[in-house]
């Protein structure tokens, strides 16, 4: 039967890979964790581990084989303590080159109070014109993955078919992640909470937050491995590619898509050609790490009519 | 005093460029006029002129000089026919390399029913799993601009700061769009109307179709000339960064938000970027031609209190 | 009979397109002109015209039809004045985005001595640990190609299909180019001579030098049409693709030189694999444009045995 | 005193990172030692280990430290077995989306013959137009590199800062490279030799072929990390930049060069722009890869003066 594990995190890895599992658990158990934030701090405030979104876990999902998907409900996403910080600058990869020079020279600092009641991030340094700006929380889990295949081991700095530093605001409380699995276990991992964040995280942060976090995992056996990283929640569903340029993580999304459509939903190439040229969307998550993540998605309401009992 | 045009076009173009102006306007005033489809085909189904995004126009807005900003508010953009084409299939540049062999070899057409009374558009043709697949309307222009500077003239299958075929669904009627103005009476061009798209334009189409097209015009005098196309309608602001790939694009998009915010909403880079950081939207314009295009867009409601008197 | 044309240059375009033919000539003419630099100063200093890769040209080949291939052979291409100008600072586009801000604030601008004698360049100034810095010169064409289809005319800023802004060091004298026709009469453009020139003319210029150039033009008819230029010499064949990124440019390339191997040389795909597998070698026309160049090359002698009558 | 080392290898690496050192040697010393080729298989034809560019090492040069830079020269690559294989097809990421479908639906296999006597590779089959095409061999290391940051592991159909798989001609015997330390004995792997390729590796495989290999280590302090690969030989000075696009290759490696002018020879960025801009050379290494290898040269002949004792 279905347990719940609740597990209080001791290490933390800034790669994502065949590390020793913190936990083992089975497919369908839930398990409530706490993430620190990207700088390894924790919500008293403490440095707990050293920066570079470290990671709580890995969980091995007992039973999982390399060519299985792992799939992970996120029913719990908060943030755990009252503030968090951002960088206070665009990253010149995301500006013209002749505009660079133009930028201010240090990157600087933000700091926000996060107020769980009101649900809102609030400016609160440095002073700018923006004065207190207050804009509502989207709480979401930047970064998060399994273990990756030939034994690898890949900095939480970027991203690939296994998950890893996406930061795309679509990853947030109520989504099911699916991931394909690489090594026994799956070993997922997750961290790099962000109380709201904008598109691409071109500052190279969003409002980074320690959170607690709870997820339930199952494992799916499918007909052919999944690619890239799928999602869905109750109004989309979502397949993410990670790699530079946009053009080339855009293609594999859109790969992703196409497959599913058609092993999931009974529409070939053709038919899920005329669905996605007038009803696709593309959004756009990390465009500041070495891989760049663009998600394709559709709209549930417009495929759910189509799906097959999986 | 601000008078309207109307104007039923006679000759058409496929190119952008300081073509002899159709008519010429005063800045304030309105053009009724209307747009055949990407293939030429008008209102009737009679073949107009050869296909390639047939423009309309170019029409002089009197009094524009190089450096100025042209102003277009797209006041009506209305389908004026009950049926559109699609492209059948992706092509080729949106998917994995090693995925392209698995499509179906003939790209094909689809047809769709548009109906404005309920605002649908219906799958009519080919035969698919979709079946009589219904989607909501959302009439767009996908290509219009400025003659581009130096003499050019410029394939309406691609864009650049002078606008172009961009086929982003934002622009859609109710928008305002500001291009910058390289030749006097800025010349503007119009056409390439889709019922509905899906971002990117993936298929190569939308659901091409002839419009009624009602737009005013005016001409703004800034301090520094604007260097991609800016637009907003009562929800967002928006900057179109027009390259490949689309990481470039992105550059230029975001370079000219951070740009407009510091001249009419008194953000400098640092309180832009910490408001991008958290707020920033990107949306995909097209990704099948030789420019792709990226929209960079914040909530009105996000920066309107910041807005000086333009 | 094949003649020989002097022609003096009186206009000069920016912009490559279907502008009015300077001269009409028979294929297998010969044609002696000059071309000004890419700033329009002409051999004794003056600027003859505005600056912008001014074009001597456009040259009717006349009987050339859409779909052909206008061959040209440079025969001479010789600086006809004892200096050159360049600009003295990498572009900030060719560099790290976060090494932009070390760079020099000012572009500036480098003078060198001319020495067709001693067939060298000598740098004059700036003054800077480099000294009297003294290489061979290596004369070739920046910009040359054909008027595009569409009624189209496009920037000597950038290039295409139709050749312009390519910056390839391998357009030297002795090089015969091949360009797809698009318009009756070709209309082929050429300047933008640099005595020499580093791959991807990273500053944004080569040694910037005016030039006394020979050409002879023919008209090829071919099964199909060439899709990109090509190029040939005692050395080497050559195809050329403009786009960006770079993975774009080398993909247009790569294509048309396997699609000449199987017309011209009778080895198909597999075969042309195998060859270039281990044969191939890519060189680096111009990153400094909104179109980029890459070269793709073959060892002539490595072909030459497959070579069919053309 | 420096002392020369005869290692067998008997376990290999398909990914680069902190493995168990096999060897530790010191500053100075020489290893002889062999490799298998990318698909593990050694000189006498067996498999000595599953595929995936299985590496020897790795070797850790006792002293080095994280800052440190790593310099290690090729005394010998000599192929060990007189045949290789390689890929009978291009890849379909090196070529134009709508030419895929065009291309053989098999990869397929190509077998080399390899005299050492006469330095030839021959092809041996498939039989093609191509005959028994005959080409000089020129053995390289398409893949070695160091124990990457972060506790990472890193797959050797890659490359990054590390080294890893940049597939380029010029890692040949004679060159020294100069790698960046990141954990302590800097840990270097090497493998996959090929009896000799084309630019970019764009069939995915040049002659695969097992190695004799000879190399000396030496460690450099530096004032700073050097960022990315470089190396030197007799000819040249280079940089190598692993990234996609190929755009950022070259702005990794052209930033590389630049910081080496200034640091080690005394060309501050104005003088090496005025120099890089007439004489750079750009070769391509891997473009099969998730990351492309981009190589900017300088003649040693141009650069020697201004060397400073290092």
């Amino acid at each position: 039967m279905a347990q719940t594990h609740y597990f209080q995190p001791a290490v933390y890895h800034t790669a994502i890979g065949s590390h020793e599992p913190v936990l083992h658990i089975e497919p369908g158990d839930t398990v409530e964790t706490s993430t620190v934030d990207s700088g390894g701090v924790d919500k008293d405030g403490n440095r707990a581990t050293p920066g570079g979104n470290p990671q709580t876990g890995p969980f091995s999902i007992d039973g999982a084989e390399p060519g299985d998907v792992l799939a992970v409900r996120f029913d719990r996403i908060l943030p755990n303590r009252p503030w968090a910080r951002t960088s206070a600058l665009v990253a010149p990869s995301v500006v013209d080159p002749q505009f660079v020079s133009e930028l201010p020279s240090e990157r600087g600092r933000g700091r926000w109070d996060i107020d769980l009641e009101r649900w809102t991030a609030t400016l609160a340094e440095p002073e700018t014109a923006l004065g207190r700006l207050n804009i509502p929380l989207d709480p979401m889990l930047g970064c998060f993955g399994v273990a990756p295949p030939r034994g690898q081991a890949i900095s939480c700095a970027t991203s690939g078919a296994y998950g890893g530093n996406m930061d795309y605001r679509g990853f947030r409380q109520g989504v099911t992640v699916y991931l394909p699995v690489f090594v026994p276990g799956a070993l997922f991992h997750l961290g790099d909470g962000h109380a709201t964040q904008g598109d691409g995280e071109i500052t190279g942060t969003g409002t980074e937050i320690s959170m607690d976090v709870t997820f339930t995992a199952w494992i799916h056996r499918k007909q052919r491995p999944i690619a890239w990283p799928r999602a869905e929640d109750d109004h989309s569903i979502m397949t993410a590619g990670n790699a530079r340029p946009l053009d080339q993580a855009l293609q594999h999304a859109t790969t992703e898509l196409l497959k599913w459509l058609d092993e999931d939903y009974g529409l070939d190439y053709r038919a899920a050609s005329l669905l996605v040229g007038q009803c696709l969307r593309y959004d756009v998550g990390n465009v500041f790490d070495p891989a760049y993540t663009m998600v394709a998605k559709l709209d549930k309401g417009l495929v759910a009519p189509f799906r097959r009992t999986q």
